[in-house]
């Protein structure tokens, strides 16, 4: 039985007695009925493990639960290696959600939007916003110690001058090992990148990768290349 | 521009003229207004697939849109290799559409509920039967010419006898080329295989791999452990 986790994202973790508030200590005390005495993890999202144990349960202020725990041990962990950041072109409808939520479980480092030749209106800002409240959740789901990061949007241009790129594009060869310590994937619209985008790309020593036989969604896509790269690069 | 394609599942492919009706009448006419003398491709779901032109566009009984095609050429293409059927826990709420949906267009030849000592109760048995609906609509949009098809539930013990199993689980290696033409994958429930079960796989000779390093929901396990499959069989 894996111990409880609590997201503690708006204190520092410390040794000592910490008392966790909100919608971390319902759930806590009601949904999973911790136990005093019962151990339990505390994550900051940024990479930060405690390990401690319940020390008490109860309401505080205006009648909200919540839950003190003794810390007895705090340690730093690396992220996932490689850093792997995804930019892609905007997928319609309410699929961002499912796009990040995806890429934070196959373990992806960051998302950003990329504007593209074909690619989509960009989604309005206020969606942008709300997303890194959805990295964080789902962060949550699969005990992500990092949780991904919402990058700003970018052009293929800027992009490229970072370098380290990779274009998923059903003209490329099958993903082989690179070996960097950090890694671009580009999943471009579902009308495809344009023929100048892919030259572009090339030109600038980008590799292009494709990632399975059939056409894909953006967020399918992303989620898949994703997938291999990282898988591809673990071993 | 990829041609326009309109899937035939009621009728066999043949050249010569064919009448298409219903929704993928009205779609080609009314949303894509595809014309008279553009090229289209027919597909039937089955492998078969035909090329021809439209030669009219009208409505036929009841004000319904009808399109005549010209069929000029019929083969039959052979399905994706190697197969890989994937047999999954149910997936909670109405992920199981999304499931579908995923591992169609990363691929897979099928999709079958297994059940699990710690599985969750199946779905209605309505549900499974729309899903047939689900997997042929996700391969229209990524241009399957074989549907992803639909499996009766299994248990495990007879997956087993039939071999070629892999089973996700973070306790195993990462996945290497087997070189079967059949593959069976297995994603368990979300809270995970019992020690029992992942005894008795391993002892009937399944192969244990994992996809990724963190937590995954069914869904987005089975997507992402089919696309690493498919890949590493591919090279």
């Amino acid at each position: 039985m894996a111990l409880h986790r609590i997201y503690l994202e708006d204190q520092p973790l410390a040794t000592g007695a910490m008392i966790v508030g909100g919608d971390e200590a319902h759930h806590a005390a009601r949904v999973k009925r911790v136990e005093v005495g019962e151990g339990v993890e505390l994550l900051d999202g940024r990479g930060g493990v405690g390990r401690g144990a319940v020390a008490e349960i109860g309401k505080g202020d205006r009648g909200r639960w919540e839950v003190r725990v003794e810390v007895t041990e705090v340690r730093q962990t690396p992220p996932l290696s490689p850093r792997l950041e995804v930019l892609t072109a905007a997928p319609k409808g309410g699929r961002l959600e499912e796009l990040i939520d995806g890429l934070s479980q196959v373990g992806a480092a960051s998302w950003a939007l990329l504007e593209t030749q074909r690619g989509q209106v960009d989604p309005r800002p206020g969606k942008l916003e709300r997303l890194g409240r959805t990295a964080a959740e789902a962060s949550k789901q699969c005990g992500r110690a990092w949780h991904l990061q919402i990058g700003m949007g970018m052009n293929l241009g800027r992009v490229l001058d970072a370098g380290n790129v990779v274009v998923a594009d059903s003209s490329g060869e099958p993903y082989t090992q690179g070996g960097k310590e950090t890694i671009r994937l580009l999943v471009g619209p579902e009308g495809g990148w344009t023929r100048e985008e892919l030259e572009t790309a090339r030109g600038a020593g980008a590799r292009v990768a494709r990632f399975g036989a059939y056409a894909m969604r953006i967020e399918t896509a992303a989620v898949a290349a994703a997938a291999i790269v990282l898988d591809v690069e673990g071993r």
